[in-house]
């Protein structure tokens, strides 16, 4: 029976207990559900009130394809919210084989202590002094991991940033290809995990094992249909694979969609030198790889090894979002500077796309000069150090935009806008606005709809439809969540008739239950309320759902659309 | 009749208007009413759309005593909600002379524009190249403009830390001693001077002459009174003359409400070395001055000349706050670190109520020692300069807290907590939490009747009559605010049973109306429902009207007192 694994901190005591209340539940139903019973509202999210909690899904370790996700949830240092974080990596794939389905991180120490290890075994937990991996860049962490838990390690880590507890800081995840390369990336779950002294958390080499579904043989059926059906749709058998998410780069600029230059345009001139055509062809020209997965059982494959000039492995997980958020977003053509700065915010532990955005900031501040990859190279080698720039760097958008006295923020609930500019791409324009999690493509990908036709037609730059297209898509990404599963099989789930019905089947062999459709409404459904009443003890009213009045007031080229959706539009988005 | 001067900041358009539907008003009541018509609540503070106003008093220039106090209105680009952050020096006194009771700055310039000096005519507005004195300290740019025009010139200067628009700068208004040291102090006004480039303002030296009031013979007696009254009470006519506002070092003190080492005790072990007598005996053996007003025609004289071991002046304007703020707070004990303190706050254009918690939270995380203040002199320096340490600390407690990783943060609305803990003070504690202004304690001086045993005697240590207390002083004080007239009057008004009447045959007499004790009451409260409605637009709600949790969750010593009020509590406090 998976149990929930609580760790106290401050007494580095801990205990294993049933799942009681939370059954039922994984990934992100269970990290919000678990939040917003257990934190308080009006607390600050690095105080001892706050938890961290990280939940593997309902369907972790079936060996169901892409139900390796992992979900970190905490009160957001960033947004000041409820926030899932959700990342691939092994975590969640052997997290489960300790008998575990979350572990949750209490209280904090004192501020004089230093940072733990914290080893998670399936009876014990053992914490370690961390001192000869504090203040070192992930990668190097990781590879001292490695010297002492083996070349398999499964590891979570919270770089300089996270150490320093800044709000933009992730966590960092180890992949199958032996590199803490997956980020939990958006809203500072890294600083929660620094404010509880937690530098590294690593799972028991000798765990293993594949969990044993209640109904094998239905189990069996539905695994493969279910494989099936993701290898069917051209976007996660096709696209994904041969270009990885960047793919996204030249079809979002066709849309003018493509922020650019701080959210000024909506097209970018040099968009052929970093879009995924490109940047496939730098990978193959240096013996890369551009197919690999985030987490083992992943069937899509849309991540990649992207070496440097010398053929040395330099990055992976090297996204649309990252490729947008460097390269038009600040002016930056040279891939190469773009790769680099992917890696170094895998290095400190800190979003890629908040860092787009925060970056750019700067180039409005006269921090640094527009298109300079190499200026915003030196930048973000800066946090995580002593610099204090890199205190306002690391700490993001809005921050960065107090710091340099800038006002035109792209940013919602304190987050910064992903890479669709919503005068364009209206529907994730309504979901940036409204989801629980502030400024986010990934609670409700309306994208998909709007641009690539996925689960049906809606137009772009009309307001119409876009509200309840926005609010189904919320739903179906928060019971996707919960089940673990990767979000980009909601492209097959959208245009495949039997797919729901299918992810029904996968959760009701292996928990040998009754899941239906209804059961699968109902736990994204329940989880959005969870978040929205959270969020609502936080502080948050409807004034936070919405985008920053320059939105508004500028219009965006080429199609010269504005944002225009008031308040009232857009409350029935919520649930 | 006087007047509103519109400044266009981009297009250097002006235009004289009438005062139409703003006929009536002044001071505070004027420029909340002024933001709250024509300020979208969603704006950026920093944003074109933002105004920052500066409003004189129904009372200015009238001769009455303590009439000269300025409002300075802007949407607050610390707190984020409505602002009114009031001085002394001779503005308000001159401005009138021009004609013109309020002046309101709009739009703002490219920002790759340079600041400019805006001279301000009874009929024209003249912009000046400022760059002679762009990134120069207040006192430095104050004597350059003296070179200009002339010795006695009225000014107003964003310093470094304006013209860096960081939310915590001030707005520096000269005084009669010809230094540029009255600050409008809180909320960041500089900043939003800064945004729409205005580096100074100053008056025609050539505005002169006093108002006439409609029926002279009844101002003139009624004037007498108002004299009498204020030199009838013990506080204004004894206790703020001799020691200046310090005086209340000793006494809250000994209440067990100063707060120290960032609000963890209520009493400070070297309270003698910081206290008023203390700070009086040093101007004395300095041959400063111990008694000064800050604008002509101040009768209660509690700021002061205080030299430094030279006998050279150092600062004036050196209030129990910035004592306390630098002192107890930060444990510092060594008084001329303190003044020097007060004064480069003074030269940068930095709150030095915001910078006292700013320190503190820097020290709990660890950027400085504690008690140290030589280093604190050195970190202050920082404010304004290219050292993006400076850009954080001038940002303030919260912003630093984010920065440093410190989750105890004593602020609310994002402003810092003056020098009375709401623990031992519980009055003050209410207006804390639901003034629309922030952490202030001017909005509603409930230390006066729980400390003082002024207005009555509450207790300080219990929640009976507090929220009731607060409301009727927070609508006095925006009586007060709206009239010009200085704070510090409200002493003698509690405690005299025709002061009331007296300020309203001041009104009436002044300007040939008939100005009632409901008239005075329904200023405070329309400016209060104003302020409200703004906040309201500005997105916030009631949650926002609490103390941070920890007041709630530690003792304070001696008096082993905790924050109990909940925020349905609180809402009584708000008309």
């Amino acid at each position: 029976m998976p149990r929930i694994l609580r760790i106290n901190t401050r007494t580095k005591d801990f205990k294993f207990e049933e799942l009681g209340d939370y059954a039922g539940l994984g990934g992100r139903a269970l990290t919000s559900r678990l939040i917003n019973n257990e934190v308080p509202g009006d607390c600050h999210p690095l105080s001892a009130s706050n938890k961290l909690v990280w939940a593997a899904g309902v369907l972790a370790n079936s060996g169901a394809a892409n139900s390796g996700r992992i979900s970190c949830g905490a009160k957001s240092p960033l947004t000041k919210g409820i926030k899932e974080s959700n990342s691939g990596g092994q975590f969640a794939q052997v997290l489960p084989r300790l008998d575990i389905l979350a572990v949750v991180f209490e209280d904090k120490p004192e501020a004089d202590s230093g940072f733990s290890i914290v080893e998670i075994y399936s009876d014990k937990v053992v914490f370690k002094d961390a001192s000869s991996i504090v203040g070192k860049d992930n990668y190097e962490a990781h590879e001292e991991l490695k010297k002492v838990y083996g070349d398999k390690a499964v590891t979570a880590l919270a770089g300089p940033a996270g150490e320093q507890c800044l709000a933009a800081s992730t966590i960092q995840f180890s992949d199958p290809h032996k590199n803490p390369a997956r980020s939990a990336g958006r809203g500072g779950m890294g600083a929660v995990m620094g404010s509880k002294k937690v530098k590294a958390v690593v799972l028991d080499p000798e765990a293993s094992g594949r969990g044993k579904p209640a109904d094998p043989e239905k189990f069996k059926a539905a695994r493969k249909r279910w494989t099936d059906i993701l290898m069917g749709h051209p976007v996660t058998s096709e696209g994904l694979p041969a270009y990885g998410t960047a793919i996204l780069v030249n079809i979002i600029n066709e849309a003018g969609a493509l922020p650019t230059k701080n959210f000024r345009y909506g097209r970018f001139d040099k968009v052929s030198e970093i879009s995924g055509e490109k940047i496939a062809e730098v990978i193959e020209s240096r013996k890369g790889k551009t197919k690999e997965g985030c987490h083992t059982g992943c069937v899509i494959q849309c991540s990649q090894r992207y070496n440097d000039k010398n053929g040395d492995y330099l990055t992976s997980g090297f996204e649309y979002e990252t490729v947008w958020g460097f390269g038009a977003n600040c002016l930056i053509s040279e891939i190469d500077d773009i790769a680099t700065m992917d890696r170094i915010c895998d290095e400190k532990g800190i979003d890629t796309i908040e860092m787009g955005c925060t970056m750019a900031v700067a180039m409005d501040g006269g921090v640094l000069p527009w298109g300079d990859g190499k200026a915003g190279i030196e930048l973000l080698k800066k946090v995580g150090s002593n610099d204090p720039m890199g205190r306002i760097i690391g700490n993001g958008t809005d921050f960065a935009g107090q710091a340099f006295g800038v006002d035109r923020l792209p940013t919602v609930k304190g987050q910064g806008l992903p890479a669709y500019d919503p005068r364009s791409v209206k529907g994730v324009g309504v979901t940036y606005a409204t989801t629980p999690m502030g400024g986010d493509h990934t609670a409700g990908y309306a994208v998909a709809t709007n641009i690539l036709k996925v689960g049906g037609d809606v137009d772009p730059l009309s307001k119409e439809g876009q509200v309840e297209l926005s609010k189904n898509l919320q739903i179906a990404t928060a019971a996707i969540d919960a089940l673990g599963l990767c979000l980009f099989v909601a492209f097959a789930v959208l245009d495949t008739e039997d797919a729901v019905q299918c992810i029904c089947d996968l959760v009701s062999a292996n928990h040998g239950i009754e899941f239906t459709a209804e059961d699968f409404i109902a736990l994204g459904v329940n989880t959005l309320k969870d978040e929205l009443e959270f969020n609502a003890k936080a502080g948050f009213n409807k004034s936070d759902d919405q985008l920053p009045r320059f939105f508004s007031e500028e219009k965006l080229e080429p199609h010269d659309t504005i944002w225009d959706y008031s308040v009232e539009d857009l409350q029935a988005a919520k649930v």
